[in-house]
């Protein structure tokens, strides 16, 4: 049983400008992150994702609705031959900035909930065919692999609570 | 405007057992990452997460109980004098390996969301004190830094719809 420890310092400074927590804001809703698996795996169409994954009508338009309205996704319109114009939605650059994010989503949960055959998907570098990964580095050049040797720090936003 | 283009490859194959989605069935409930955050930084107890994130009691219950559930966290219990028995909260192993999507999480939202002084936290190497960031390579050894170079492709696990 551990007796009582030191009160820790995190509790001195305000989370109130957490950029994970408005990143969470982003991403966190149920379904958000696989409506971007699917934009990033090429599907980019409403009834092609509503096909693939079975979320709900009204729940992927406002998945959609909201990436766009944070710039992650743009609309781009399209036209198949005979029926009415349509949209397909895209990365934009701050869309495309989420792959390492996805990327180490898909690493965890292979480690842990992956069937015994293995995951569904890969990603592999084109080129070299390898299967990519995302590895954690300072900018100090050293590769950090041990967790205990990542400790957070007051940043240049931080205020005192 | 585009017009019709290939049917994406990617319809082709079931995403019944995709391990994005499962692992966004542990973290993608609102509040989930900012928990975590909060154990990340040190941050234990019940009441000193209620403090500072303000996430509603019942909210943080049922996030830290879903937490170890998942085996993600633990309980670990304490007894401060003259008080209850009560229990802090510590990440296993499978908590850890959160790292570095607790990192990428922070790195998107530190370029897109952080107010202009930056952001309030910073992950730091202890050692040599430099900050901590992400980044994709290959099992071939490349780094990979440009997001077309990255492409999905069926895994071992993969089954066709």
């Amino acid at each position: 049983m551990t007796q009582t420890t030191a009160r820790p310092e995190a509790l001195d400074w305000s989370v109130e400008h957490c950029t994970i927590a408005r990143a969470m804001a982003v991403l966190g809703e149920k379904w958000t992150v696989v409506v971007l698996r699917e934009v990033f795996n090429g599907v980019r169409r409403f009834a092609d994702m509503r096909e693939r994954t079975g979320v709900p009508r009204q729940v992927l338009a406002n998945r959609l609705a909201s990436l766009v309205e944070h710039g992650v996704l743009r609309r781009e319109p399209y036209r198949e031959p005979g029926a009415r114009l349509r949209h397909e939605y895209r990365l934009t650059r701050k869309g495309f900035d989420l792959y390492p994010l996805l990327v180490a989503v898909k690493e965890w949960g292979d480690r842990y909930l992956a069937d015994a055959d293995g995951p569904p998907l890969t990603m592999i570098h084109r080129g070299c065919g390898e299967e990519v990964h995302t590895a954690l580095h300072c900018a100090g050049g050293h590769p950090v692999t041990e967790f205990r040797d990542i400790a957070p720090r007051p940043g240049p936003g931080a205020r005192r609570r």
